[in-house]
């Protein structure tokens, strides 16, 4: 998670942007897209680009289609199709691999319920493989899927459930979902990040508090996050930096007035903040009304994507009567 | 509903709060309460308030418990006894008369689903009444219920449903519920507004499009507010008013500074918010994290100070087997 | 509804099979077809139909399509194409008609939610053309759509809310959708009857009370239903006949045993299975464990049809975008 | 669990009424009781009562209460009462023993879904006395929870994520609950049996596959079961048992007749309740209608017999405010 004046973001991309000047030490940057979708492969290679980034060496993919808020079918399922290609591309999965699929948050708070709703239109097949070898051969692959909840709710650290669950289950592979903090209003729910490098800490609207990576659970992790919630914090923030900046404009750069304005500490703004968002401050979270179904959208885009990506020999048909 | 600088607000005591500093013509105020629990009784006699408080002639009665947020038991149940008071007050109930009670606001939407949620707890029996007129005698008053749903939804304004039902069943008294907009943080599910003046266009979280008054329905009509959410435009508001202030004090009133402060009209504030809030602007809101289970909290006292209002001749035994 | 010893059904599919062997006189009966599914058009020609059959004159039509317990994609579109035009044929829509789309039914019980669930999937369009009629012009039909609740949980009779709204909102034509009981368990969730009828008193899972046609509203009415329970006293009486007839054939005709077993009377059937299924006798229903699941997707292919039918003029994606 | 003609029962109170006429060899039953209240010690001893009962050593206790179908808070709070007391009975728990709550069976089918619903109202606190030991000191019980889905829906075993998670976590205990399988009606949500055995495969709404014990799980193991349904397979056969023994009585027991009846064998008799049932045969569960709201109530009244058991210094207002 990156954290710049308060304000946080859990998208590699929103980093990069707060460099968009120049170009970053140490990290690499290519975009590609289609019709409506835009593509940006965020590559960090070494240690200065961690130290710029916020953020460990590794992959950092992100799908940026404004067009799914209208739901268009067709444009849903091109997304989906693009999110299973980068999924498949980081995931190098032989036929025999075994997929744990985690979906993380809070089912009872909207904007952090993505996970789990994701998870319940997974393909799921592990047991049908286990079961049933001969009638649901070689063309399936095996699948598992569950949601851990969150600290809140269990008493127990997400990344301790999973890491109990993938020591018994030995997937080959953990793909996670979570909701995100993004620091634009238009990324909420169109712009997917997929990464190789799990989740850190303090990340996601639910705050996870340890990490969930290849280290820690010892098997390749890859995290995809869609953005749901913009902090309060943030629009405080951005309406300060409009402000000032309109302020300045006004007058010259020689003034008292300019002065003042460019003074104005990260500490100053910060109080500020805090007196306006008084008594809640850190835990307010700004959302369109219509945000129940944002997220029931995005999920099931997501959950077609994973579908696509880890099932290639199944029909259309066999895909649907497996999600009974 | 009251718009200050783009601002709504759907109580009567932040209309009021706006002139805090002189006495308001037309309007009489009263305060009382008890421990925990603040009671502000607005009286708007004549035009002259109309206008200053861009609310009809009528009592708006608030009930403030900032206790809510804590689950306190205790609290809860005096809320709901302070409630229930208030509502026989406002009503002046015979023994036969026949109350309808109407959860408004979109089900689907949770800061929007607060009327639904308590219309779900009201203990329902006209039917009883209606089938089984000797075992449920003169000691339970006929009370039907129901959730008109929302224009988005239906496709029919919910005063026209709600206009319908009551030409049909002719209840004496409609008692509505609904979520409104707040311009405090602090008031989000801890404060409760009761009018016997309706329902006007415009107000609630969802923007009812028509009037909902004991004009409109023909029958007298007590509405129940809580505030549910913020609008995203009164947070960046409210941060550019902070700022303004502070700046200010920083300066002497002679320079530049202050007069270009000074001078920042309404629309220049509304444009900077605008692109701050882009591209929702409007449809933006405040929420703390927790906002389901707020909502389902203050939705259990809420509907409990109705039926101990209407019902106060059932036993605690009686009531809680009517709600099966 | 139809009662045989004290059985109930709402099909007349299945009132005729109780007829089987011979023509019914004022009935016509007609078959077609086509691969997975099977369309059977019952039509009450007048008194003595009305007689033999227990439903008063009209049309009755029936698709069976046991595919649709597998999630068959493919099934589930035609069978959705099949109801639109039978809807069509009985509707005969004008272009400017106005139809209100009714989910009858308890959303809190699983079985007799089918209504609600498919209303909550109807393109809604009235209030579009009223407040935007030149955004959304010709091509798109003006539908509304509600769910009146039932008497347990409104204190209003579901007629009487329909009637209310029905005389605001002045529809050309109500459509209403409701879950029925039927005699078999392969009809649970894979038949779909359609009627321009109404619906009866005493009829569907929540028996409802009174009737819904087109003298008590006043306008056409459409009525589809969709087994979702079998009574337990259907399973019981099954059990008896099975048993009975089994045992018949053990014996020859002249023999006590014989005699014993064809003059058990009716009352006797009852006693015995009131006795079985002691303490709730009427109130049991039979289901699949995957109720909650089949009714989903059913309601899904309902939802489809009605919408197909009432919005020939809208593509695939203007009809998704309008769901949102 | 028991299987007696293809009928299921996971009640040892049901098992041993099949042994009504005599003792026991090697179980001792003992009754007690108050008002509304029937509790039945069942106590298998040694290999004799493993096999008469079908059931391993241990103690099973059930508390039956009809009156639960009515809504009497105070029979609620009391049968909550007997509930915590026979869970501390059992626990034996230690001030610094960790709990770990653990709600089995399938949140999407109504009838199974006691297990996860019991969970979400249970007082989690594990967190709070590791992260915030100062604040929540000594008078509360560490206390986890979760619910790990079912087979169908995670891929994996239910026992086997569970496995993994007691392994990481370590609790000292683990209570689980679960939806079971009745033989008689007026059981369903008013009996609730708690065991020191833990869960064997094949028992349950959902026939969970593998254990569920001490042994598997190397921690002690509380079962709580409350019957949720009756197999139809039960309701059918209690129908053929009912009507040969009425058959019966009204012949010779020396007639053809009687001794056609006696010599129907198990065979013939599940032939005949496999073709009233088919399609569906094993699947088919029989409940009352208002199942989604008896299966609510008996969640609370069980969460809150844990929760008391659980958190004897906690006031009800604090366990109310845990609770959120």
């Amino acid at each position: 998670m990156i954290i710049v004046l308060g304000i946080r973001t859990d998208l590699a991309l929103e980093a990069r942007e707060l460099y968009k000047e120049r170009e970053i030490p140490g990290v690499s940057i290519r975009e590609e897209g289609e019709e409506g979708i835009k593509i940006t492969r965020v590559k960090i290679l070494d240690e200065r680009g961690e130290k710029a980034m916020g953020k460990p060496v590794g992959d950092y993919i992100t799908i940026e289609a404004p067009g799914l808020l209208e739901r268009d079918l067709d444009l849903e399922e091109r997304v989906a199709k693009v999110l299973a290609n980068i999924i498949s591309e980081l995931a190098q999965l032989k036929k025999d691999s075994h997929v744990l699929v985690v979906g993380l948050g809070n089912w009872n708070v909207t904007p952090d319920a993505l996970g789990p709703r994701v998870v319940s239109n997974i393909v799921v097949t592990r047991h049908l493989k286990e079961y049933a070898p001969l009638q649901f051969g070689d063309e399936i692959r095996s699948v598992s899927a569950f949601s851990p909840g969150v600290l809140g709710i269990t008493g127990i650290e997400t990344a301790e459930i999973l890491k109990g669950v993938v020591d018994r289950v030995k997937p080959d592979l953990v793909i996670t979902i979570d909701a995100l903090a993004s620091r634009r209003l238009e990324r909420l729910s169109t712009t997917i990040q997929i990464s190789n490098t799990g989740i850190s800490p303090g990340s996601g609207v639910g705050n996870r508090r340890l990490s969930i990576t290849s280290e820690s659970l010892g098997v390749p992790v890859i995290a995809i996050g869609v953005p749901t919630v913009v902090d309060a914090v943030t629009i405080a923030h951005d309406t300060i930096e409009y402000l000032v900046k309109e302020l300045s404009e006004q007058t010259s750069k020689e003034s008292v007035f300019y002065k003042v304005l460019e003074n104005m500490n990260k500490q100053e703004k910060y109080s500020l903040i805090e007196e306006v968002l008084s008594p809640y401050v850190q835990n307010l979270v700004v959302t369109p009304k219509e945000i129940d179904l944002l997220i029931k959208n995005i999920a099931l885009v997501i959950s077609r994507g994973i579908n696509l990506a880890l099932q290639p020999g199944l029909t259309e048909k066999e895909m649907n009567q497996l999600l009974h």
